[in-house]
């Protein structure tokens, strides 16, 4: 596609406020505020397609795209417009990175692990095997140094900017059409699980594929996938897995606690008025918290439906494929700093991080979510 | 106080606005976005004296009443000013909520259940002993309805409309200058403690005191209290407690998911330009998120210092403390519930989602916190 601009002025809004200046000129009128505001033209017009990995009718990784786009017209009187169009329109799923990469979209909302193939460092913006909670990986982003890395690391692969703009919360295991009882049971195994996790399944003797969200019930369903792994009970039951797999385990050790994001291309990012920017950035904070309260508020009724009305059996994780999952994915990220620079530099620092607020939320937030946990 | 406007128009700006509009009437000029925004002079300048209830060295706490004006001139390309007060400066630290609802001061950096003594549906606002957690309050307040039916309490009760702007996590148990080993330890200990936990320490026969952050460590240096508790290893460094006490206990059950608030006269907030309304919701819901965020960066080393050099022991409540703590508060709620309607209203939804939420942060999300506890 043609690499364009997606800054657009208002012309007549532009003109029109040269009129009224002139009608006003030598005076000072008793300005409304309101009135004051709704005149406010000096701020470009600015509308811009986001491509996104979701179909529509996911409504919380969706709706994390229209948040976005919404908050941004709020902050900006309606002047800076964002679109959000559902996976296959302007992108398919797994290439929305690279529509905005090179330029041909100025905008997009996907998850970075789907893009694995262009260097693991991706992996540290959706978040490890094993890695850090919501809180935490929000707590290395925003205050351990992570964004900046991140961003460093963005810039000069992709020429992209990113903000994450919603995290799920500890997912749950995904559905399998048989039970797991033991490490045994996974060798031949074939799963749905994308990034590392995919490798780390691998390890374990899964075949792992990655499909798009759209195409993941019906692998499963015709018996192309053994087992899938998608979100949490919320979004899980939108997919109707529980129709075809009644197996649902936790806890989802890849995703502890995954961030989707916001890419945008640099170029467009550096043509934006400074006030759009930062209006961008709020609206990515506030995005980022309110998908996650709204997972933690969905969630509930729906595992309750799954259980109640789906006949789903919710079933652990085995210690044994905990320890030798967690034994894995530990080795391969060795593995992987040893081979690629960018993830080595940024490994050691989160995993010092990792290791340090694990250790602090193994304190009083363990020790109450126990206590609680045991008293009901 | 008289009550006035805060509300200020910059009127060369609006004059210089319709000059610069003559000169281009009639053309239409290659607008630069740069320059365009920095003509936007069409929305008013305003600036507001924010109450705090903080010393300005608790930089936490009070960062977030600094990050909420900095985001909020951010958005308004800095039209909008907001400067934050140390407690004892626009009201001491138990009166911000006084100051805004009589409207001397538009806004106030405080935590709610300071204002027990107004009624006890503030409680909601902070959080409740053996309540929710950070993650549960957010959830609640944003897509629970919760944030819905403290505004239109605190609209009616107080004239206030309220935005949270951080919350602490499970907080520590706090220090106490003798082990406390068992419920027979309690009576008798004066301990600084606020708002309903206060009241449940009462039934445990604690004489339960409300002290400002500013004027506890004397308290507790000059034995007129035996306890206190602030909020966690970070700010609870910086006050110095570990210098004349060593025992530090865990959790926090009063306070596992406490949030500060930001409160607004609902006369200035009316006055308000929509957008500038909009910039004050979003720079709220990011300023709540990254404040979790850097207590979360911040606590583990702190607490590495207050153990290695500090010298402090941590120290878990028993179980009978747990226990009948938690059947004090149950029985406060209900009785709080019967007394007053409002409370009741509220409590009823509250806890409703309090046990569907905790039951499912009891599957994935506790299942991978034990094991990842267990694991290291």
């Amino acid at each position: 596609m043609e690499r364009r601009s997606f800054l657009k002025l208002t012309a007549t809004g532009a003109a029109a406020l040269g009129v009224a200046g002139c009608e006003q000129a030598g005076f000072m009128p008793p300005v409304q505020v309101e009135s004051a505001v709704a005149e406010d033209t000096s701020l470009p017009a600015i509308e811009w397609p986001m491509a996104t990995s979701w179909p529509p009718d996911l409504d919380s990784i969706f709706w994390s795209a229209h948040l976005v786009a919404e908050r941004v017209a709020a902050l900006t009187s309606g002047k800076f417009k964002i679109q959000p169009r559902p996976a296959g329109e302007l992108a398919s799923a797994l290439e929305v990175l690279n529509v905005v990469e090179e330029g041909s979209v100025p905008i997009g909302h996907t998850v970075s692990h789907y893009y694995a193939d262009r260097g693991p460092v991706v992996a540290f913006s959706t978040g490890l095997p094993f890695g850090l909670t919501a809180r935490q990986q929000n707590a290395w982003l925003y205050e351990g140094g992570g964004l900046e890395i991140l961003h460093a690391a963005y810039d000069s692969r992709f020429n992209i900017m990113q903000f994450p703009v919603g995290n799920s919360g500890a997912q749950m295991g995904g559905w399998f059409n048989k039970e797991i009882n033991s490490l045994s049971d996974l060798p031949g195994l074939k799963m749905r699980i994308p990034g590392m996790a995919g490798q780390v399944m691998e390890r374990l003797g899964v075949t792992a594929q990655m499909l798009p969200g759209g195409e993941i019930f019906q692998a499963l369903e015709s018996g192309a996938i053994d087992a899938a792994e998608w979100i949490g009970p919320y979004e899980d039951e939108k997919m109707n897995f529980h129709k075809v797999s009644t197996n649902y385990y936790y806890p989802g050790w890849w995703d502890p606690g995954s961030s989707v994001e916001v890419q945008i291309n640099l170029d467009e990012w550096n043509k934006l008025p400074e006030q759009y920017q930062e209006a961008l950035k709020s609206a990515a904070y506030e995005t980022n918290l309110r998908v996650t309260a709204r997972y933690d508020a969905r969630n509930p009724a729906a595992l309750h439906r799954l259980i109640n009305d789906g006949g789903v059996q919710l079933r652990p994780f085995s210690d044994d494929i905990l320890n030798a999952a967690e034994e894995s994915a530990f080795a391969l990220f060795e593995e992987t700093a040893a081979a690629d620079t960018d993830f080595a530099s940024i490994y050691k620092e989160w995993n010092d991080f990792r290791k340090a607020i694990q250790s602090w939320h193994g304190l009083a937030e363990r020790g109450y979510l126990q206590y609680v946990g045991r008293s009901r």
